[in-house]
């Protein structure tokens, strides 16, 4: 089944940690290099470095080197990708309180016109 | 910061397994007893509760105890935020790439003009 697929373990994995939450917000607004990712966190770089290994092996971003600066992006789809599995179960839920809405009513109206 | 909150980790943790999206998606479609949840998996019953623990304290499920049957279901509300935080960080990057789009239409106008 696809939804059981190592991707999604991977992702959502990369996603429960703050600074990687931290990272992700901030490249959303944009590509950015390792020095200007680092800069808000008070971290050690190798460590720093660590967290930007897990997000790029989950996918959620992606780099490139130019000359020594090597630079980070998102990559939107596996985000959509977490998005959509959450927003599936979401919606099977919600529909299945829509069905007992419309049973409930089914039932009172027949209480209706029974009495 | 709202989005660095404890909740968020632990649901995108709770979330990076297979068997516990496989619970959740389960429960998606209604609530279920302990051993209606453990019957698709080959797995000992205290390893299976460990994941509906874990599930339970990410407050995407809760449970219940009616006599011996303890039952779980879906607690959209979490499930909505993780959701939801996707949808943000996703949104702040097509806008600037809507952005980016716009620029790249003046430009090449003014060139049009230009020449």
């Amino acid at each position: 089944m696809a939804n059981y697929d190592n991707d999604l373990t991977q992702t959502f994995h990369a996603l429960a940690d703050p600074t990687r939450r931290q990272v992700v917000e901030r490249l959303s607004q944009g590509p950015a290099s390792v020095t200007e990712l680092a800069e808000p966190f008070d971290m050690a770089l190798p460590s720093f470095m660590q967290h930007l290994k897990v997000l790029e092996a989950s996918k959620l971003v992606q780099s490139n080197k130019v000359g020594r600066v090597r630079t980070f992006q998102i990559r939107a789809s596996q985000m959509e990708k977490a998005k959509q599995w959450l927003n599936d179960q979401l919606e099977i839920w919600e529909r299945r309180f829509d069905q007992l809405d419309s049973y409930v009513l089914t039932l009172a109206q027949k209480e209706g016109t029974d009495e």
